[in-house]
């Protein structure tokens, strides 16, 4: 776990905060502009070493965390942030063995971030009916090594979900108050629905359709802000420019009626 | 999973945002000063149905989720709130079989958190020098039914951590910058050190003796705000009052010096 | 001015935050839980110096500023925060001489501060349909010496400003959406209309009725957080707990149709 | 007021956020790659009227607020932005006849400021050592048509403050604590000291000198955000990206040691 074997992915870090995600294949090479890497030359190091490209440049090799596969993953669609991600999966109290519901896929960026958790027992299903995002998270899955964990379905939710007495249902769709007698059909009892929704407008229709449905606890309502702090000593201060909107979580359970 | 069994930690929540984590105990009775409730009474119940309580009282019978859990650990320190905890875990990459060190256990939240993402086959040992706590902190996590995933350890950290090549360490003491070698020593390559801390001027200690040890990664500092909003529909607004602060998260990654 | 005479406000300052806004009148006492200060003895003192009561309790004697006096001010309505007052005021771009005109009054923080910015050539036009409100806010600003800047109207603004051609108009009502035909026919061109609120269905509904109304600038729509800093060197971390909402400022300026 | 005349300053905007501060001389013409517009045509208009360029493009003719001034400035340093500008002004209780002193002047937006709120008759004595920068806040601010209340000295604050018994003194300096006892100097008793800083050691150093010096109440640290929303009915949420970080403001007052 500690050394390089080929077939792994790897985070190569320049100075100046430039990175990459990239799979370790024998006989092929990575070029920058700063020069180029022969891969076959990467296994066998204890990763956190650092190695230089053919023009001299430095590169530290690090093992990608989850977080630094999200940033490679390729994306058409907004995706949903670090802070936002963490938040909703501990909210779900989702972890190994869960059995999830997620729609829409997107990007595969929550489905990713899902699967990771779920590992080795659990699974994730996931809903996009726009075929071409489906198979771009499909790439970005696999090349994560995660798609073990994950069923891609082609489908649209509103034509309801297969699964049944699933652990959890995530919702990042532009009309989720259409569905949320969907989710109430696949949850577990006591089961967690968190809907994930960029507008003030789209919160007050969801929270209107949860309350109606009164199969539902009262829901709560979160945003996650992120402060980033310059971390020279003697310099500390937060970043000048910060994200100040993505999105609200909205977090409801599922009661018998 | 969905019937309450005997053993079952179960959450008892009351209108009124009351609310109570009890476990089954047959022949047991649960008192409030709303009524009470014969706890054989919800063997065999479905997690999600509401019962009532001798004196007509509406209780809603809730699977505790994470934290749910750690709402009802008893504590005698300041604990780490759930908008951190989601935090620091995404960002370590801790998930099921990771193996992980923290020091100092305090109330043993951050402790359970990171027992919950192990299971079933990693471990997260975790020093606390203060006896007391340390026995609040095990109480608290065999409560939580997470007791096979911790190994407690009654020990300074500044003596040493005793575990090798580790998936990520984590410290909520006052004197992190002390350790910064200990943390290294016990570290996996490339996997990472994240410390949580009250006031800027440890963040700013913190950061120095990181720089000074050459064998991490640029440290990052983050905080992370939480608002929560009032959900009833029409009324959509953010809570008069608000966790204006708990403390920074300092990330870096071990690196070969 | 740096005197303390008779008639004088004065701001009672005793440790532990504790603090009270005092008119010196002569032959009175000031009576505390920590002891009585003769009133007559402040006379003549130099502000800043700090005395003591009969039972030996130091008291700072301050010369109010805007944001201790409103501090002061009998209350019946939720306020107006100092964050947002700022804002405002610097918004309007209000200033000695400027002829305004706000509804409702409230208890009259945001009239004293318009007040207070006017000095000593202007005038603030203020309506309150509720008579005890208005009469609270008389005696508030009656106390701090600003009444000869405002003119007060127990009137409905439903009914019609009376003013025309003013330089600013500033409504905290709860249902504004009403009143922009009736603010615009009181604003001069280019000058500002601002609208104060809570939740965010009453910004929606105001926005529709600036953009239905065709007689403005597209309008802009404003938060603002303060942070405020335990300051003791060394310990140097934001409060724990912090103000996590007031209102929404939105702003926008008349146009000719 | 309300009619345009020969030599005001006017807001051009353009469709698209596009806006420009113009002086409006006989026998000019301004110039945008939208076309130009005879500055001549505008004298007599009212204000918030819109016209059009010779190539057809509206634009909208209104009167500069302060916060659209100082957003023309000409600037070489990082200036105070209208967040902190309002609230510093409104702690200082600064308005009409206040009489100020500030150190350094920068690019004058804070001075501007200032000047803006002591108008008629109060003033403010601006310091600045670097003479390039004092030239370029003395062009801004005559152009704001402010500089009846600034008096401007190329002089090291460091060297003393002329002035005594001032209402108020503002620091925008990279190292304030060095010059505490020469604002105490200055103050009139019972007076703020206000002093905006970007980093969290400049704060540090800063509290630690007031506390030394002993002439000052207990000092306060705040921080301001802003967060602007998008104005779409139906699409209310706030902005992507937003200012993070600007500075601290530190604000005491002056005592009798």
């Amino acid at each position: 776990m500690t050394t390089i074997r080929e077939g792994d992915l790897v985070l190569l870090r320049f100075n100046g905060r430039r990175e990459y995600v990239v799979k370790v294949v024998r006989g092929r090479r990575f070029e920058t502009d700063r020069g180029y890497i022969e891969l076959d030359s990467l296994i066998g190091l204890t990763y956190g070493t650092t190695i230089r490209t053919n023009l001299g440049y430095k590169v530290l090799v690090l093992k990608p965390l989850p977080s630094d596969l999200i940033g490679f993953f390729e994306r058409r669609t907004q995706i949903i942030y670090p802070k936002d991600l963490a938040f909703i999966v501990y909210l779900s109290g989702v972890s190994s063995g869960s059995i999830v519901v997620e729609a829409g896929t997107g990007s595969g960026v929550l489905t990713a971030t899902l699967a990771y958790y779920v590992k080795p027992d659990g699974k994730v299903y996931t809903y996009e009916v726009r075929r071409e995002f489906l198979e771009i998270a499909r790439r970005n899955i696999l090349r994560a090594k995660l798609a073990d964990y994950v069923v891609f379905k082609n489908k649209d939710v509103g034509e309801g979900i297969d699964e049944r007495n699933v652990d959890a249902v995530f919702f990042d769709l532009p009309n989720p108050w259409n569905y949320i007698n969907i989710a109430y059909e696949a949850l577990k009892p006591s089961a967690p629905l968190i809907i994930f929704l960029p507008t003030v407008s789209q919160v007050e229709k969801t929270l209107t359709a949860i309350y109606e449905h009164k199969g539902y606890t009262e829901p709560k309502v979160y945003e996650i802000l992120l402060r980033e702090y310059k971390s020279t000593p003697g310099e500390l201060r937060p970043e000048t420019w910060m994200i100040g909107h993505t999105g609200y979580i909205v977090f409801t359970r599922k009661i018998i009626k």
